[in-house]
């Protein structure tokens, strides 16, 4: 059988130990690409570069990997893979992460590292994001590993809907702690802002975005509710912002102007 | 009665043409506030600023209305309006807008305007992201500005379902040519990408992105259909991204693991 071709790619940028642990996980499966950020690209959401140029610069950090560093956000990196460096190629499947933190319920439209995979599930290839439940840079990767390559074969064997990608999340536990899997929707979560309020050298006021994540869901079907349970969470996700149940109800809008 | 209190944003920066004509049309209706980026932001989608602090700069460009420029992404302006210009006090509606160009269909993902009415959602203000389909900065406001008027006074009067925004796009007709509004869901489009190559001065390739929008979403209930066609597309739109048939058809992945 033909190996399948693994796009890998990530938004806190290609020197960071998430993605290194990505990269070995999928080259047991496949052949790998990488095109990555070449800084980190955090909270960049579904932002693409359109008042600049991009530059794509061949690196060889990875053993036995053609990898690229792109100057743009995660979505600008799948894009170009896309359509400059795999051109007439099929990609089987594409991987962004491993996350370093959490990208569970809202904190998907946020994240550069989901967009990225929902980017390219809008270029038809079925995709999955991968975030760990610890920032930290020295966050331990091995935890969740089996289950991460469980899931990357198991999306390569069955495909998914057009236009999915799955969101998982793993809890931040030694792996044989973790209870299994869930398939859940994302908890109706938010983030409660507090800016942190400063004056810089020049004695110039400044802002700086904090906040606490405010989770009042307690349904039991929810990628929180999974997380906290010792589950990894996969939330099917999609790129169809239409609110159908508000669409039947605002029907009237269309005659109520005299 | 009170007058509603208004947030005004965009993502063309606050000297684009767009805002102004918003901000007019809401100074008919309501007490207004702008927080808008000091600097274009097409295409920064759902991004935020973490990396760094924001600047808020309060200027004096538009008669009687208290207006700040924001360093940010439209998402931050967004934040930063909520959270530290109006703590304490409850906002009755947001807009964004009027993009310079469309942001039917898919581009809702890729739009700075459209994220900032989402984020506004999220805050549980209403809230209308308004896009004319001409993408010149000289574009003319006036068509169209008698139905904006009309669906800001719509949410004010009627509010919208928890977590929901709309995704306003006006075709770029004379007002009376104008058909009317039709309430529809996102069409099922995409960009097909077309990287511009070449080299820079000092001989180094970049890559431009560049595109073509392709729509094989032949139904008649679309946004793209009702632009068209002549209508002003309203698009009930959210922020849950679970793909609720793709959730139930996959629930077997919880047991797929030997």
């Amino acid at each position: 059988m033909k190996r399948p071709l693994i796009l890998v790619t990530n938004d806190d940028g290609i020197a960071a130990p998430g993605i290194h642990k990505l990269i070995s996980i999928a080259q047991e499966i496949g052949d790998v690409i990488v095109v990555a950020p070449d800084s980190p690209q955090s909270g960049m959401g579904h932002a693409i570069t359109l008042a600049e140029p991009l530059r794509l610069q061949k690196v060889d950090i990875f053993p036995g990997v053609q990898a690229y560093e792109c100057s743009g956000t995660p979505v600008d990196c799948v894009k170009l893979a896309k359509n400059v460096l795999l051109k007439d190629k099929k990609v089987d499947l594409c991987v962004s992460g491993i996350n370093h933190g959490s990208n569970a319920s809202i904190n998907i439209i946020y994240s550069g590292t989901l967009s990225a995979a929902m980017e390219a599930s809008l270029e038809g290839i079925p995709s999955i994001g991968f975030s760990l439940l610890d920032y930290a840079f020295t966050a331990n990767f091995d935890n969740g590993a089996k289950f991460i390559k469980h899931l990357m074969e198991y999306v390569l064997e069955n495909g998914l809907e057009a236009g999915s990608l799955l969101n998982v999340n793993i809890p931040d536990l030694p792996e044989k702690e973790i209870k299994g899997i869930k398939v859940c929707r994302q908890a109706d979560a938010r983030w409660v802002e507090e800016f942190l309020e400063a004056k810089d050298p020049r004695g110039i006021p400044y802002y700086w975005l904090t906040g606490k994540f405010d989770n009042e869901d307690t349904g039991d079907d929810t990628d929180i509710w999974a997380l906290e349970n010792g589950y990894i969470s996969v939330v099917p996700s999609m790129h169809d912002l239409t609110n159908y149940s508000a669409l039947k109800k605002m029907k009237d809008l269309e005659n109520s102007l005299a």
